[in-house]
């Protein structure tokens, strides 16, 4: 081996390395804003909000965020934290909120808020990472925070459009386009834009980060439902099916609906052309980015996180 | 009478006039943007916010914030509206959860969001109400969010220690008024800040404003748990004595408990001392207020709104 050889493997090594320990200092950031920013002498919301943090989850908003600033070039670690923290937090509000409407009592392999601290302080803590997320968007400017308005919004239109369905037993194709759109895929597509605006991103590449965000959202969110359904609670740490089966305390015959639906999504044809869909939506999500933003490691990781979202199993 | 002195007549009835028209539109202008940011296409969302809207409430909020404003020469009466109109809308939320919790059926003499949509979509409600105020305040600078983040964080917080104080047993005079501080008195404090801010108040018209706000916040409070205690339902307009009741869900236990504080609360030398105690902090709110800001009708405005808080019977 001559030492030309010897260098490029080094290199080759150590450029992914670079770009891992870079990631990951700027995720460790992003963990450390959302740690102090609840740190509230009010010692339920503080210890509640802690518990459903620890708990981990894959904090797939903020590394979209963190990736899509990186790969149009942002450096400033710091300064993209306490955005990707915000979109992370306003998630993490709904997910207690959920618990509490659907009676989880298992989420991320733990108990969740309300099987400890019960409903009404689960309710409060969920409150109050809404209100944290305002402390954190602050700095920002108008775009910015118009912007994740935007994503929250539709977060919170696609879970009631979700109990709505459930309630109304109108569960249709089109109905549940509509609920991962705004639930999920919106709230990704703005964590790419807002990785790309606070890197100064052009609009060209803002619509293309827009488009790849909202792909990935819908791919990640039919994803979990695929793996909610096939799952046990072990695997996923979560009560299993238990999405599926909100609101089943409006009335009895509901049911009855619930198992209908989950029979008919849960045949393995169904899952399989699902999963399929899924991969087409995360392809067409890579193209887009492709054409769009320049070649970089960043890019590749991009990448590497949306194939990750519709491979996993878990 | 000579033609000076009926000018003179004239003028001071006009003037007033002047004062208040300016002051309704101010107010319409609020309750059109709460009215038009609300408005989805997800029909529940919509009209359940609309419900507890059109019940109307005191508007107290907002009209602190305008008056506020215009005391500081303020004239942008559409640039404060979204500001105002946040501030109450966080409040609404804030009242719409408390529903749940207190398990409370009439609000401002309507049933109360969760008593005709149910829990589920109450909760949802108060997450989007949440979700409009960052639209609401993405216009606004950084200072002016960093105050509302601040307001809102304390609002949480505030309920929080009231629900745990009652969970905990623990309702001395000190948890009280930390409760009450932060529950009402700092959303005050910072809604008196805002319309300053907005009108380019100097630091020490600021710190007025902010002295006045929550002192007349912690008056209005003391009030409010006075009539809630001694009102009842038609009264009042909402389930009576429900705050103090909060969390009797518990434990079985804690219902005596809160009969013994409701005993404490309710003799008549406790709320005379009560409501005086609300006369002297508002009494200190006005010498403040008169101390700096400069005499205009609008000052005489703010001053009547700190004495119609003391003094109202509803």
């Amino acid at each position: 081996m001559t030492t030309k050889e010897m260098t490029e493997t080094t290199e080759e090594v150590v450029e992914p390395t670079r770009t891992h320990q870079t990631i990951e200092k700027a995720m460790q950031a992003v963990d450390e804003v959302m740690f102090n920013v609840v740190s509230s002498d009010v010692e339920v919301l503080r210890d509640a909000s802690r518990h459903i943090l620890e708990a981990g989850g894959k904090r797939v908003r903020p590394r979209l965020v963190t990736l899509s600033y990186l790969a149009l070039g942002g450096e400033d670690l710091e300064g993209i934290a306490p955005a990707a923290a915000a979109l992370e937090l306003v998630h993490t509000a709904s997910v207690v909120h959920d618990d509490i409407n659907d009676h989880g009592v298992v989420r991320r392999g733990r108990p969740s808020v309300n099987a400890i601290w019960g409903r009404t302080f689960a309710l409060l803590t969920g409150d109050y990472l809404f209100t944290k997320v305002y402390e954190l968007m602050a700095p920002y400017g108008r775009e910015m925070n118009e912007l994740f308005a935007q994503a929250t919004i539709a977060l919170v239109e696609g879970e009631t459009l979700q109990a709505a369905a459930v309630k109304n037993k109108n569960f249709s194709r089109e109905v549940y386009m509509d609920i991962i759109a705004r639930k999920t895929a919106v709230l990704f597509k703005i964590g790419a834009m807002m990785g790309g605006q606070l890197a100064e991103a052009t609009d060209e590449q803002l619509e293309a980060l827009s488009q790849f965000g909202f792909n990935i959202g819908l791919a990640f969110q039919i994803v979990d439902d695929v793996l909610d359904i096939i799952g046990d609670e072990e695997q996923l740490g979560k009560t299993a099916g238990i999405d599926i089966e909100q609101g089943k305390g409006f009335t009895a015959a509901e049911g009855d609906v619930m198992e209908s639906i989950k029979r008919k999504l849960m045949s393995a044809d169904r899952l399989d052309k699902a999963r399929a869909q899924a991969r087409t939506l995360m392809e067409q999500a890579v193209d887009t980015l492709i054409d769009t933003i320049p070649p970089s490691t960043y890019r590749d990781e991009l990448v590497a996180l949306a194939h990750l979202i519709v491979e996993r199993d878990r």
